[in-house]
Formats: C-alpha cells, sequence, structure tokens
C-alpha cells in the first residue's frame, strides 16, 4: 500500500499478514489472528496482534490527536521519530525498550514486541504496587541514553546530524512548548482544573512573576539546550513494568534537550504520586510505606542517573567535550572530577525545574495524571493537588539552591503533612 | 560547469563573463575586466573584479585550508553555510553585511559588493585609526543577528529548520572546537607561541585545573546552547571599515550557538588590540588616547548590544519564548523585564568566557593575530601577550562574578599597567 490509511482492528490482519517481522513472531496463519485495539493513550492506535506462535503490538500514529479528533491534526511523522529514537534507546540502554521488529515509514507503524505481564507503571502505583529497582533501573536508563547520545560520547558528525534529524519534530515539541512551559501560567483556553477548589492558589501561581520567569528560562533550555537525546515524555505512563522489571515506551516527543529533562519530568510525576497516595491507600501505615518507598524510588533515580552518568564519564568520554587530553593524560584528574561535579550540578537543577513546571501543567493545563484526577472527593483532590502545585513551585524557584534529592525529599514530606508555609 | 573547479585570475573572466549578475554590475565586456587575487585569509580564494561600469568580490572555497594545503581538506559545503548565514545577516541587520550578487553551489562562490575603500578592522587599529560608531554599530549587528535568529523571534518551525540546517556545517565547527577550545590548554601539535618568553606563564595556564573545567564548559555552550545563528568568526579580520563605517564579512563558521558567542569572541580580539597598542603607536599620549578609545569601542558594544537586545525585546519577542501572553498581557511588565535582565547577566556572563578562551587560543594556538605577532621585538611581544592571557584567564575563572563591563575595562587597565597581581 503506498498510501497512507489507518488500520482498523478488521483490516489489519489482511493488511499486515504478508510481513515477514509478524509472521516469523506470531505465525503464519494471519487469518487466525486476534487483533484487538487497546490504545489508552491520547495519540495513536495501538493494537494487540495474537497468533498461534506469539503475540505483537502494532501502534500506528494517526494524522490528528486521538483524544481531541480531527480538528487538531498531528503530521504522522512522529512515527518516524519514534522509530529513530527507540532504535537509539535500544542501542544505549540495551533490553529497556521494546524489540522493534518492523517500522513502516509511510504507514506511520511501529511493529513491536508485546511486553506481558507487563501493566502501565500508574496503574501499578495507584494499585499500591512496588517494583523491584525501579528507581534503579529507570535512573541507569535516563543516565545511559543521555550520556550516549551527547557530545561527551558521540562523534560529532553523528550527534549534529542526530541534532537535524530530530529538530523536524516541530509539531510535538510544540505541544511541550505551549502545554507545558505556557499555558499553565495564565488563563488558557485548553487548561482545566479542579475549579472552583483550586481557584485561589492557581490565582496566586499565575501571579508569582519570579515563578514565570523562571519558567521560561527553562523554556528556553527545552528550546535551545541540545545536550541529548530525550524521550520527550517520560513519565508513569511511559513506563511498562512488572512487580520485576521496567520498560521504556512511547518516545514520540523525542527531541535533543537538556540532560536533566526525562529525569526531572519524571521525578514531577513520581511526586504527584507520591502526594496523590493518601487517596488510593486508605490504611495509613501502608500509605506511608507505599509514600517511603515512592520517595526511595526518586532517590535511587537521581543517584542511580549520577553513578551510572559518573562510571560513563570515566570510561566512554569519547567524544569532544572535556577531553582526557586535557584532563586524565596530563595528570588532572582532578580537573576530571571537578568538571562531572559541576555538570551533575546543572543537571539536578535543571532536574528540579523541570519537576516542577510537570506538577503544574498535569493539574493546571490540559493533560492531567489519573494519580489525582481520578480522587473523587473533589476537596481531597484539592488538598492533594496543592501539596503537589506548592512543592512544584519551591522546585522552580529555587532550583539552584537545593542542595540535594534528600532536600526534595524532605520538602514534599514536609508539604505531604499539610506544612504549605 | 557542472564540476567544481578553482577559479584563476587567467580563467575568471571567461568563466564568469556569462553571468548576469556580473555583467550588470561591472559591465559585460569581459574580456577587459581586471582580475586581481588579494586573498589574505586562511581558507579561500578571494578575486576583485573589475569592469568598465564597477567592481565585485568573487569569494571561492578551496577544497582545502589555504594556509596549510590540501593536506588539511575541508568541504567546499562551506560557501554554502556562508550564502545562508550572510542573507540571514542581510535579513536581521540590512546593509551591515555585503550585498549578495550571486551564488553558484557547485562551485562554492559567492559573488558580492566590493567594498571601497574599506580595508580591515585590524589593519586601521594597527595603524591607530578610529572608525566613527564602531561599538555602536556592531554591538546593535550582534544584537539583531542574534534576537532575530532565535525563539524569542522566529517561527520555531523555521528555527528549527536553521538548527538542521547549520548543524552540517561540521567541518569548520570542528575547526573551533579543536583550535579554539582545546589544543590551546595543553601542548597540541599545531600550537605555536612566543617561545620560550612565554614558556613559564604558558605552563601556570595549563596547569590550572578551574580554568580549564570552565573552558569545558563554555565548549559545551559551543556545542549544545543552539539558542541564535552566530557569525561564528567575527573578529577584526572579518569587519571591514572606513573611518566613517563598519561592515561585517566572511561568516562561513556560521552555526547555532549561545547568544554570548559572536560578541564574546570580538570583545576578546578587541583586548587583544588593547593590549598591542604600546608596540603599535610609539607615542605615548596618543596611544593612551587610543586604547582609551578601544576600551570606549568595547564599552559601546556591550551597552548597544543590551540596548538594541532591550529593544528588540520590548517591540519583536513574537517567537514562542517569555511570550507576552504571559507577562506583559497580565499586567506583569515587572516579570518582563526581569527575565530580560537575567537573561542578558546570562549573555554577558557566557560573552566574558568567550571572549577569555579568543584570548588564550589567539595566543597559544595555531591562529595568532597580527595585533601581536607583528611585533618585532620578541620580549615586548611577550610583555603584551602574558598581559592578554592573564586577564583571559581572569575573565573566564569571573565570568559569573564580573559585575559590568566597566569592570572588564578595569580590569584590562590594571594589567596594562603591568600589575597582574
Amino acid at each position: 500500500m503506498t498510501e497512507y490509511e489507518a488500520l482498523t482492528p478488521e483490516s489489519l490482519a489482511q493488511r499486515l499478514g504478508g510481513l515477514n517481522a509478524m509472521v516469523e513472531k506470531i505465525g503464519g496463519d494471519f487469518k487466525s489472528w486476534d487483533v484487538q485495539e487497546v490504545g489508552d493513550g491520547n495519540l495513536n492506535l495501538v493494537f494487540i496482534v495474537k497468533g498461534t506462535q506469539g503475540t505483537v503490538i502494532v501502534k500506528q500514529a494517526l494524522p490528528y490527536v486521538r483524544l481531541v479528533g480531527d480538528s487538531w491534526p498531528l503530521p504522522l511523522k512522529r512515527a518516524f521519530f519514534e522509530y529513530h529514537a527507540m532504535s537509539r534507546q535500544a542501542a544505549h540502554d540495551p533490553g529497556r525498550v521494546p524489540q522493534i521488529l518492523h517500522f513502516d515509514e509511510t504507514q506511520a507503524l511501529i511493529i513491536m514486541e508485546f511486553l506481558t505481564p507487563h501493566i502501565i507503571l500508574r496503574h501499578q502505583m495507584m494499585a499500591g504496587d512496588k517494583v523491584d529497582e525501579l528507581g534503579s533501573v529507570i535512573g541507569k536508563f535516563c543516565a545511559r541514553t543521555a550520556f550516549r547520545s551527547s557530545d561527551l560520547s558521540m562523534v560529532t558528525k553523528q550527534k549534529k546530524a542526530d541534532v537535524a534529524l530530530f529538530s523536524d519534530n516541530v509539531e510535538l515539541c510544540d505541544i511541550t512548548e505551549n502545554l507545558v512551559f505556557t499555558d499553565p501560567y495564565f488563563d488558557a483556553e485548553m487548561n482545566q482544573h479542579n475549579a472552583p477548589r483550586l481557584d485561589e492558589y492557581v490565582q496566586i501561581l499565575r501571579a508569582d512573576e519570579s515563578l514565570k520567569v523562571e519558567v521560561q528560562h527553562m523554556k528556553r533550555a527545552f528550546s535551545a539546550k541540545a545536550e541529548c537525546l530525550c524521550h520527550g515524555d517520560l513519565h508513569a505512563g511511559s513506563i511498562m513494568v512488572t512487580g520485576q522489571e521496567a520498560k521504556v515506551i512511547d518516545p514520540e516527543f523525542a527531541f535533543y534537550g537538556p540532560f536533566g529533562f526525562d529525569i526531572g519530568m519524571l521525578i514531577g510525576n513520581y511526586l504527584m504520586a507520591y502526594h496523590s497516595m493518601s487517596s488510593h491507600i486508605k490504611d495509613p501505615a501502608q500509605c506511608a510505606s507505599y509514600q517511603a518507598w515512592i520517595l526511595d524510588v526518586i532517590s535511587d533515580t537521581w543517584t542511580s542517573f549520577c553513578d551510572e552518568f559518573s562510571k560513563l564519564w570515566h570510561s566512554e568520554r569519547n567524544g569532544i567535550l572535556y577531553p582526557s587530553s586535557l584532563y586524565e593524560d596530563q595528570g588532572h584528574d582532578a580537573a576530571s572530577v571537578m568538571a562531572l561535579e559541576q555538570l551533575l550540578d546543572e543537571i539536578f537543577a535543571d532536574l528540579l525545574g523541570f519537576a516542577g513546571i510537570e506538577m503544574h501543567r498535569r493539574i493546571l493545563g490540559l493533560a492531567h495524571v489519573a494519580e489525582l484526577d481520578s480522587i473523587e472527593d473533589l476537596d481531597e483532590r484539592a488538598t492533594n493537588e496543592t501539596k503537589a502545585l506548592a512543592l512544584g513551585r519551591m522546585l522552580v524557584l529555587n532550583r539552584k539552591s537545593i542542595r540535594d534529592i534528600a532536600q526534595v525529599n524532605a520538602l514534599a514530606a514536609k508539604f505531604e503533612n499539610g506544612d504549605l508555609t
């Protein structure tokens, strides 16, 4: 088929039945394939296709935002960026993303490994279930994909080519630029929040001029700090887990951005989950224990990022930046360590800024998180949301002076206990 | 002609005689054209072609570095980037670059306006001659080209397309990455300096671990802070002047980089000129007066950059960053001003870093400046060079704490007076 056409559960087997990649993975008798459309995201078609020998995921972009309809067109080429981002992530952190079996650019579709019995991390957390080594595994993923896609490691000609390639992911960056960094901070049309309960705090937030200055500095970093290939949308809906394993999916928002972007957005999401938990786990002791686990995950994520980034710094720093010819080769190991630590400090400050902004946009903007939105008692929901908003503000405003991740967790605990001063 | 072939003074008229752009500008009888090759730069062929009605410049890239020979190949596509950069500069600051008459991508040649009686700013300064409004004019040029090529002003889709386009200027960026940010700070093969007189201070500099950390942070900004289209090589050899006018040429190193890059490199060059003047103007009073003028140019350049950037901030801030929807439209003009001032502070800190590094690489690296290299008394030259090296180190190390441009000039005067402590 030479022109794009959206798949349906009815047409899929017929249309993809001749593909070797499918046939080899799930079995050749395509008429017996079981096809279910399961896309619960905002943008795409997602099919689970089961044959006699196996199961795969078929993900196809739609030419518009699924959540909104064809009044909001969105280019099919996002599948191209997702494919290229996943390929690079697979190379940078093998096994952490689903295996790609086939990519069809015209049809904007990717056929990939079916993860089972994995569920979305968000659902795992709302059920109060843990994931072994979650912080460590995803912290490493963030460090590896960041370091290995940057001028710390890549041949710069190739890095510059990738900057050029991903620069074309304009429309998905545009979503982030507007919905994350702008709309939440004024009364924009597509915003929604838990009104009228949050109105007062929202007004305070939107009147905070220092906050709005910092947020735009962070937006400038988003738009111009092309340090590494970012996933672009790393949150609890982009991680699939079992109790023992975590995998990363859906990098269609991929772009070249700051080292601290992905891990910052993710930690912002963890902090929102933390502040929502009292509504999901009614037993106070159980809740406290799970919340402590979330804070451990946050702390492990950052610690593991630092450990892995440092390890790669000393073992794979073969790019143009901070070359060993200037440091280790001159007996100046101290300079190398000092540069690394200052860089990690800068990444941490960026992380805090992005985390705080993510906490605002998921409560005040168009796209929310189920951890908070699913809370039925709207007063209770507003209480949790206010904690997250206030913590987010604190993180953005103090991103350069907050010392370490323990201080972040201490602030979260303070706000959770109702001390918002 | 479908394949590239270098022009010669003999072949030029025959080969370009049929071009309308030439014929219209200088007259149609190409056999009478007077052709002189005058390229005194490091990279290209430059011809002055005079006809009965006028004169033009024909600039053609060579497939290697002219200064070194064909052992150092350099791609012809740099003419493509020069053409695109000049076109954009012409749009952003009309009249400040020579008019482009013709571009031939295959032949890697640009035909442009012949500037007369302009000479290179470097020669103007070494002769002790001033240029009216130099600081103001070039400061404005830097501000306009920076602001208008950034996400402060451009449609972001177009800005991202330009980031992609200029990302391919790999080989010229590679020259900067190596010769500016790396080689000067260790004993690299192509380095040269005024040995043995400078040896002791060079050793101190190359042993300064804090300095080498800061320099690599600046290199990271060069490689990843894609804020605006930079000229990429703005120094006293890229500005042509009369006593009343200044024009900018030679943007073949163009790349997307930090707002503070061009103006920083330029101010680094002015500071080197400042420290060389006692060797070029033997009358102490005259020398002091000319040095005072150079410091005024430095101060005017930055002040004028700030004024123009601020003016554009308030009149042309139509890009995605710091949108008025969040600031002025909410009655939050103070936020807008605060954001602008913080951004200018950040640009100033970057400027100082790049200025200091430029002062090091022009004394310790491969490519030097005539202001210093032409000083015949090698002891005297070393004295001047040491002042520049020490000031450069001061600027890099203190780039975040130096308050304003007056403090920079005061430091320069202090070093010039021999106080290197």
